[in-house]
């Protein structure tokens, strides 16, 4: 059994001043809301007890993907590099990058690229000046990702900007119709508009989805999980948004969800492995 | 077993002239769309008959709102009082407001909450000039609402307003985000808006959801039940719409909902006795 | 057992042109998303298959829906004028209209009815210009329809447009609201906005909903299917969009769905017969 886990954060370097550790409590009761108990290894913050949850849990590699937020907090590349340099077996990186200045934001992502990172992550409604995913001061950065086969991550779910109209759906959708070579992949699985995520996921064969911590126990799950032995079967991501559930026991609750064990393994990590030219 | 119910229109005074007791015909066919038979004491227009039909459903006391529109018809503050006036021990009253002068407005609420009025109704789709939501002539009264801990109930579902546009969930979201002490009941549950509306209630603390009506027989109904028996659990709260749904057979048929008993119980009376002061 | 399929484009003639036919691959992929195989017919563009197919399912009528787009090309009344003449109890047709002049689309309106056609098609996303469902250029079409009494089906759900925005509910209740003696059929039944057509279905005795193949294996199914067997009996419509789904095997599924026979008999043809003037 092999698992890419595509959205984990170590207990480690600057993670651990992100809300997802300072304020533990919080954390905790979001990750029962999602029906599992805390991680030992986030209560305790240690990497080598998170490690040995993916060891346990099946899970051989974890994506981190870097931050660059007021809001939600910051993640630099070099931190996430630093932790991909010393478990290269276990971790790859999805850099972040600051979008105020489209000339230095490309330069971010071609440093980036260089540096072994493999994809890139924009969260449009959580910089410090709070954008749609179809602002067009992003539009010469995905079309710059778009012409080098650069696979965009795309926080468009969730608490992804200051109100819910930042995950409204149409941005994306117009965004997917623009750059139709642009790999995407929402993260947060495009949270609470199932239906409609679901629509363009359908429509748009570029489009990936990852609904990670927003599976679990939250309305419209069976929807994505019908979808992810369906038509989405190739293009349908798995995550646990480690810490906010456990990497081991998301795992096994994943591995009993409804879906067939041909659709299973592409989810668990072969969609992944293509996407990020990851060998497993 | 005791129960408040959030929503009940008796029988009697101003209420008889809107269309929910002048338009039967309508109202019946709405009932049985629910899944209900009209009550005898809907059809009968008689109050002894509800208080006798609230008995037999353990319904202790009812909770009566008020209404300030043109085209759903108005009921005066001043009817309100003298119903719960009439029956201390059966009923609590919301006061509705004119928003038109935010001066004004401001005076009705402080007249109201001196005269005993638990919480403070808005209508905004439902007024002379239709409201989004979070229109800025409302942000006044909700300013002088959260500094005072005077519950507001925002209608933000169902028929709202002229057209769907007007329940449409970003506007509930960002007057969540405006006012963070602010506790808003969302009546009508922020029905279609279904999973977006529950993303707002797990985002924001401050938002208590009220399906009423829009829960028996409706689409997303069950996304509804399993939020009330998780994390929606302190903020759900019971309600039967008296008269579009009976208030015992409605209290029979949620009572039999998949919710476990601790969830039932903050469902059905400690939820609303907390946020409107009632002892039971 | 009588069917009218209110959605069947014939393998002859300009049909065979469009994206349905024309790329066959495409098709069957979608066909075998929603659950079925390709039809027999379908793959051999054969029109006696497609009569036997339709008599081996029971469906005694299918309607023709005209259509002019630029992007999802383009079907002449007078070719469907042509077919229906051909099997005058087997096909009846719905035309389409350019509504860039709004005076030559009254004309065209008079001259399809006047030739027999049952209704008029509006695909306001998939103009030349698209347009929302409200585009002010179409409301002296919509006003014109109303005082006559034709029914106008429009295509608001799908790929209806460039983007997700075209099928935003908000429009179609708009249209719903400006209009209340004119009746409209929804095709492809506001898919992904299941919970809101259902909303605006609801509330609009006008709107009749058609989600044909968009009910099949979809999110939301279940919500359509419910109904379908509730208070949208009488307004909810039979389609297999064949080719996209086989006449025969969809009337065979969708007979096996949870709705009580007195409905599913509405459904089947008394619905479609009565809005369309169809002696069966």
């Amino acid at each position: 059994m092999t698992i890419i886990d595509f959205r984990v954060r170590p207990p480690v370097g600057g993670f651990l001043k992100m809300a997802v550790y300072a304020e533990a409590p919080r954390r905790n009761r979001i990750t029962r809301i999602h029906g599992f108990e805390p991680a030992a290894s986030a209560e305790a913050q240690s990497m080598p007890m998170l490690l040995d949850e993916m060891d346990r849990g099946g899970v051989t590699m974890g994506v981190i993907i870097g931050r660059n937020s007021g809001r939600l907090g910051s993640i630099d590349n070099q931190e996430i590099l630093d932790i991909v340099r010393a478990h290269p077996k276990r971790f790859v990186g999805v850099a972040s990058i600051d979008p105020a200045d489209r000339r230095a934001a490309v330069a971010q992502v071609t440093t980036a690229m260089a540096n072994g990172f493999r994809a890139v992550n924009i969260e449009p409604g959580s910089y410090a000046v709070p954008m749609q995913v179809d602002d067009r001061r992003l539009y010469p950065i995905y079309a710059h990702c778009e012409d080098r086969q650069i696979p965009v991550v795309i926080m468009a779910g969730g608490s992804a900007g200051p109100d819910l109209s930042y995950t409204a759906p149409k941005h994306l959708d117009r965004v997917a119709a623009d750059f139709p070579d642009l790999r995407i992949v929402v993260s947060h699985g495009g949270w609470p508009w199932v239906h409609q995520v679901l629509h363009i996921a359908f429509r748009r064969p570029n489009v990936y989805l990852s609904p990670d911590q927003y599976l679990a126990n939250m309305p419209g799950m069976d929807d994505y999980v019908k979808a992810a032995d369906g038509f989405l079967a190739d293009r349908f991501l798995y995550a646990s948004s480690y810490p906010f559930t456990p990497v081991r026991d998301y795992a096994d609750w994943f591995r009993k969800l409804p879906i067939r064990p041909e659709s299973m393994e592409k989810i668990l990590y072969r969609n992944a492995a293509a996407l990020l030219r990851i060998n497993v």
